[in-house]
């Protein structure tokens, strides 16, 4: 089954350029060094996904013009992949559903606790619509498209009322294989990585045990973490990176989560491996 | 005391374009009918002050070109005007210090439960340093330059280590009214303007108690909320701001937190009285 995956960010929490930072990678003038929060859209089976939902996220759907979603997988719960999530009613808005979000049940713990207003009942109108599905590192799962009943998404007392379009096509369903991570050597902070067919996005790890390359044969792309050169607490130095490529050995390589601690993109994507590249903004890879 | 408030965002909690869709407003070319999420960057008696910190709070800095910030100021606890207080962090880094939060109690409870790891002891290495303090509708306050002590940012186990230099510059203030008012007639939700001299900015209200009135007079530019023309449950309608600005009588009036429900920019423009306007990203008033 073939997949395209879309990098919509690859920069690091606070993006690239930092406000008020005059540095050569913050007011570089090529495009390629202005990242977006991490995070990808993922073409897979007919089904659109998107992997973390960070702060720009809204700038992200309008500037790739995605008009239709059948999911969201987060990695974890970090505010720079969460901190998108209300943006996602106006996918309520305009499909008339609620959201499918994927997640690890500590991830759902952290949602309720930072958007609370979204939990309430009765539903506070205008408030996110999602439907939430617990996911471990273990265990493959299924996303569906439409995968949740027809049901209203919202009525306030001023007589808002969206019925959902009854749904007559088939539905469709892919197969994605988590990857059990970790953000700190020490095991604390859980994250996935996920495999759509033949590419693998994985990102915000320093820590992935053995038996999970297992998981990782035969890649044709495969993304990692990366936010500067020499090591950071909780995420891959550079030449941790560059090891965990060569033990997957995908014919394509990509860092993501860069920090403008890292050489602009130029500099960096010369002096790496010809098979390993930084990702950009907008880079579109197909497996 | 001269004032200048630039528009940082005037658009309601989706921003305009939303997200996937098509309609007139949300595909028009004209740039004014672009608007992030609603925000205000005031420059006063020598300070540099933000009112509200939403979703887009990177990009609005970014396109502004804010090296330094002295406070952010919050209306109330809704997450398009506090979902980007995370990205404060880069003024922790760039400044040195923490950054100055003026807002209600109820507001930093919010805070508190939505961004539990800026709270934590000791500090999570790299977690925005905020110092919060607390203000009400009924007192003005003052806002101080550098009103915070020369201590440590932050100190990782990494040895990251940020001293803030030693501040020997005068220590400057100005004082700000607070205007109070609700964001449902029932007073469900308070919400908080401001007055800076000669300039009020008010949002998210539809119902202001007559003695506040008396805060209002005066004034050389005011701007309150609009969502969309009729009704809304905790919106003022286009008819109400219109009496809003009829009672106020200051010398321009500006409309903000707009959606793609009212008419495109220039259409609003031509239907609004001489002193009124739509306010647009980038717009800046001088009093």
């Amino acid at each position: 089954m073939s997949v395209k995956l879309t990098f919509l960010g690859t920069g690091t929490s606070q993006g690239v350029p930092i406000i008020a930072c005059d540095c050569p990678v913050c007011t570089s003038a090529d495009p390629r060094d202005n990242r977006l929060r991490s995070s990808v859209l993922v073409e897979y089976g007919g089904l659109t996904i998107v992997v973390d939902c960070g702060p720009d996220f809204r700038l992200q759907m309008l500037r790739a013009g995605v008009k239709h979603l059948d999911a969201v997988l987060l990695t974890h719960n970090h505010k720079d992949h969460t901190g998108g999530l209300d943006e996602l009613r106006s996918f309520n808005l305009m499909e008339r559903k609620p959201v499918n979000i994927y997640c690890e049940p500590y991830v759902e713990h952290s949602m309720r606790q930072e958007y609370s207003y979204a939990f309430t009942e009765p539903h506070y109108p205008g408030a996110p619509e999602w439907r939430v599905h617990n996911i471990d590192g273990a265990h493959p799962f299924k996303v569906h498209s439409n995968a949740c009943e027809p049901t209203l998404v919202w009525e306030s007392a001023k007589g808002y009322h969206y019925e959902r379009p009854e749904f007559d096509g088939p539905v469709t369903e892919v197969e994605i294989v988590p990857i059990q991570g970790w953000h700190h050597k020490k095991k604390v902070l859980s994250v996935l990585g996920y495999r759509f067919g033949d590419i693998a996005y994985l990102t915000d790890m320093n820590l992935i045990e053995d038996e999970e390359f297992e998981k990782l044969k035969g890649l044709k792309a495969v993304t990692i973490n990366c936010v500067k050169r020499t090591g950071h607490f909780s995420h891959f130095s550079l030449p941790e990176a560059l090891e965990f490529f060569e033990r997957v050995g995908a014919e394509q390589s990509y860092i993501t989560h860069m920090s403008h601690m890292l050489p602009c993109h130029a500099d960096l994507d010369a002096e790496l491996p010809a098979n390993v590249h930084p990702a950009y903004d907008g880079l579109v890879i197909e497996g």
